[in-house]
């Protein structure tokens, strides 16, 4: 607390030093990504919030954070109400309340690199019609106080292989080089790390989770591409490995980069890209067409040698989950109530030795008992529960191996759960099922097929509050766009190749929390019809789920043998690389039902 | 042929007279809605084109007419490629191809009337880009040389009841005239004919199935109205009808009045209101605010009497309907191969004499054999065909009644159809029951629910090219938004009160077509759950599905109770109101399935 109060004060020092009335601080670094590393916690560092989304707003004399509905009670242990007011981010737009507070004339600081194009130009547009100025200085007024700030991890990329990768670098840009071309551009910005580092065939290692090489780039339409990093980041090998073409130049020279497009046309994407990169083109003289990156849909459907890495990279990740259920089961049956904490740690050295593996994927969610019921549970935010006798326990955790990403949830009977537990476990797995056989023709979009998971819970007065399914990257980020899975509408139509999850879940507050996750891929399903194209997924999750949470009652025939069917499948698959208590372990898991 | 060259030489007259290069012609009238008047059919008068939408323009040396996919057929079969280039509305904007045909400076005509202030806006835009103008001029360059055109039909309106509409128009406007206040406007632009008709509790008689009064209105925010419509249409009553406050005055005050609001701010909405109307409010200085029209919702939400109407209506509808299916099935028996047209006047013959009704809702689709596989299949556009033996009868039809509007769609063996045709009937209806069934959580929208009702023919490789549902009137229109169940994104939530159609079909090229098709209401269901609002539906219309058309074993046992459960119900709804050889064709139709 004490912390905070001096923080806020030399901010605001610092604040009438440049004149300036309030200054914005988003949970954001330049590349506008999920991952922060440590050394851009900026909201942390300034209000303690440890979120995943947030915003601080300071002025001479109020301060106030903003945060969505899954963090109204986080923010009021983390974030002392002394110093700021707590508003919702969703529906109290910052802007607006600036608006409100300050006086016509204010000057509001914000750096340009940590928001979008579009936030920039409509919280700009806000300001401005209540005579508020919004400034866009990229010297960021936290960087100039924050004295024992981290320095930034700088660890050599990964070059990958096209073994893994399926294509070369060069084939790559030529492919979407071509595409800049057809939409009538020089160039594109390529801003988002994950979509550098897919197009460059390179993994980073800076930041936990997630893979990605530091970096923006502008692939022009000839080929020819300019990455922008820390070019300590560049390994030996990286002029071959990438083929000719490719220029890599520290962020010092970014600006100057930037406005060598003078007088050319580029696209860009106001929503993902940053504000400072489109200010600075257009300032230079560029002509912006406002474009999603164009590597998103390529990146998003993964090639054949893609889609068999991500097959092999699950039956290893299933070995080990396995592994870690037997044990478990073991555990349980003799007595010992593990902490959720050393039930993750045991799942993490489980996959550890496994072959190509990067780390994981997410911070795992190890939920023990009622604190399943909470969605975004973490163990490490406070002292991790034992596991209670006679209930359930959700595990939802993934890996990073060099041919793929895995993310899985397994829930798993702790002794006897009840016979409630059972009925709504049984309705998630239903919706599960639904999903995973759906056939639907080309054109279909995730948002089409979402009530199909939901259906059974629906139809008993139940649902959850997140979405259904999410893309998942080729050894990249587990959170993958474009396509998804939820309520809200996504225009992205599915496509082979692209790996979504597939993941109903219910909660119960203060009870329990149930989900039931594997990753499928999208496949043609030429097999089923000559008059429509149609697709349809093929799970590549190879995991049993607990039959002793099932309602035999509430399931179709057809579900019991879509069940049976995928149990055969994995005892099949991942039986053979098991052996002793394990294997019988997963023999007994994957019995058939009647 | 010899009419649309001298037509379309006048018009050049016309055109080079005003100094103007080209002249766009929509399929619209002033009120933008889906059904015209004869004496506003003007792209059909210029081009003979009889489809639902489209655009023809003139330039001093070309013409040519865009159509969607629906059309691409029956245009070329309706417009002579004399005179006109054929072109598609979807693929290339007709802006766009005027853009590349005339020169800079070039002067293009349109009537503001026919076009929405959004349409206007963008087309402006893109001409403007290429250097050329858009002129709006009301003075409508057809009108001027259409010398027989008919004179409208303007016919008294009828005032609509209490026991009819559940509330009182005064009562009605105070709860729109709170919204509009609650935004902070002045007035709102009430700009559709069936919100206008809805808001007054009048109807007109002037359109066929649409009994709309044509006319549009402004509702200030303290209440009062004034309604422009041809005052030969205002019944004797009409004051004490619709209470203090509204003031109905002549089409050809209609720019004084918009005028009079200089200086005030409107609610408007830029996509259904015509530009003229927008146009001439700003010009007169009044402040826009883009909005949907306030009545929407309320008028889709039916009250208590509103359902209650429909029901009743139902019912009626439902004795007609089982009496034609009876009828049909005799003369089939009899070897009777009556034609589509004649089996539609049959069917209009026995709902004729029904209480309160008030014509057909659209024209009937009584479609034979292979004709049912066009969806929008007209037999008045052709010869109509006689019933094939062996085949399948699909009849789409419904009516107004005061109480209510009717929908429906049965599909009917004529013989014996053959099994494909009864595997893909039982196709359909399976996804008809999952929609009746469905349960979900207040905030779903239709595009949610779409998948519900295709999922079993995707899973065999199927599908159909529309929607699944639309909204539907109380004695207004049959096809009334927002709602609307689709694969197209519709963001309107599902709430209590709405009608929607069910009706999900299969089409087979050349062979069969298959629609099964009920209206629902949408009800709470705060039966199934204490954890969540839930809602569903409950179907109004009360007619037996064809079981000599079900594949029993493709039907679980849950849709066959279902099915045993519906037909029970219209058995005990119906069966009272009938008779004799009616009554034991309905018992036989209704029989439970084991």
């Amino acid at each position: 607390m004490g912390h905070t109060f001096e923080r806020l004060k030399t901010l605001r020092q610092l604040l009438k030093a440049t004149r300036a009335d309030a200054l914005i601080v988003p949970r954001a670094d330049e590349y506008l990504g999920e991952y922060l590393p440590e050394h851009n916690e900026r909201l942390l560092w300034m209000t303690g919030f440890t979120g995943s989304a947030g915003v601080a707003i300071l002025t001479a004399k109020a301060a106030a954070i903003f945060v969505d509905g899954r963090y109204t009670v986080q923010v009021r242990s983390e974030v002392c109400a002394e110093h700021f007011e707590y508003h919702s981010l969703v529906d109290e737009p910052h802007a607006q309340w600036l608006a409100q507070i300050l006086p016509e004339g204010a000057r509001v600081m914000c750096d340009p690199r940590l928001h979008s194009f579009n936030w920039y130009r409509s919280t700009s547009a806000t300001l401005e019609a209540e005579g508020i100025e919004l400034v866009a200085d990229p010297a960021n007024l936290i960087d100039r106080c924050w004295h024992d700030r981290p320095a930034p991890r700088v660890e050599q990329a990964l070059l990958l292989a096209e073994c893994y990768t399926g294509a070369s670098s060069y084939d790559k840009r030529q492919q979407i080089a071509s595409s800049i071309a057809e939409q009538k551009a020089d160039a594109a910005l390529i801003f988002a790390p994950d979509t550098v580092s897919w197009l460059l065939n390179v993994r980073g290692t800076d930041i936990p989770c997630l893979p990605v090489l530091q970096a923006f780039a502008i692939l022009e339409a000839d080929g020819r591409m300019t990455v922008v990093t820390e070019l300590a980041r560049i390994p030996e090998g990286f002029a071959q490995h990438v083929g000719q073409g490719v220029e890599a130049r520290p962020p010092g020279e970014a600006e100057a980069i930037l406005s060598g497009f003078s007088g050319k046309t580029l696209l860009a994407d106001p929503d993902t890209a940053n504000a400072w990169t489109q200010l600075t083109l257009e300032r230079a003289g560029a002509t912006l067409l406002a474009s999603p990156d164009p590597v998103l849909i390529p990146k998003a459907c993964k090639n054949a040698v893609e889609v068999n890495g991500a097959r092999e990279a699950h039956k290893r990740d299933a070995v080990s989950l396995v592994q870690f259920l037997a044990w478990l089961d073991d555990e349980v049956a003799g007595g010992n109530a593990h902490d959720e904490a050393s039930l993750a740690d045991q799942l993490y050295a489980f996959r550890q030795g496994n072959e190509a593996f990067h780390g994981s994927s997410f911070d795992t969610i190890s939920a023990a008992g009622s604190n399943a019921a909470m969605c975004h549970y973490n163990h490490l935010n406070a002292v991790p529960a034992p596991l209670p006798m006679d209930s359930l326990y959700l595990v939802d955790s993934g890996a990073q191996y060099l041919e793929g990403t895995t993310d899985v949830t397994r829930t798993v009977a702790i002794g006897d759960p009840g016979e409630d537990a059972c009925r709504m476990f049984t309705l998630v797995l239903k919706g599960h099922i639904a999903l995973d056989q759906a056939c639907f023709p080309v054109g279909t979009t995730g948002t089409q097929l979402d009530a199909l998971a939901r259906q059974f819970l629906w139809q008993q007065g139940f649902d959850y509050d997140h979405g259904t399914g999410h893309g998942v990257g080729a050894f990249l980020s587990v959170h993958e766009g474009p396509q998804r899975i939820s309520k809200a509408w996504n225009s992205t139509a599915l496509a082979p190749g692209m790996i979504v999850s597939n993941e109903p879940g219910y909660y119960r507050d203060g009870a329990f929390g149930i989900r039931c996750e594997n990753l499928l891929v999208v496949i043609e399903r030429a097999d089923i019809s000559d008059e429509r194209s149609m697709l349809g997924f093929d799970a590549l999750t190879l995991a049993p789920f607990d039959q002793r949470l099932l309602q035999r009652s509430l399931l179709t025939d057809s579900e019991c043998q879509w069940l049976n069917n995928y149990h055969q499948r994995v005892r099949e698959t991942i039986g053979p690389l098991l052996s002793g208590a394990d294997l019988g372990w997963l023999e007994a898991a994957t019995e058939p039902l009647d």
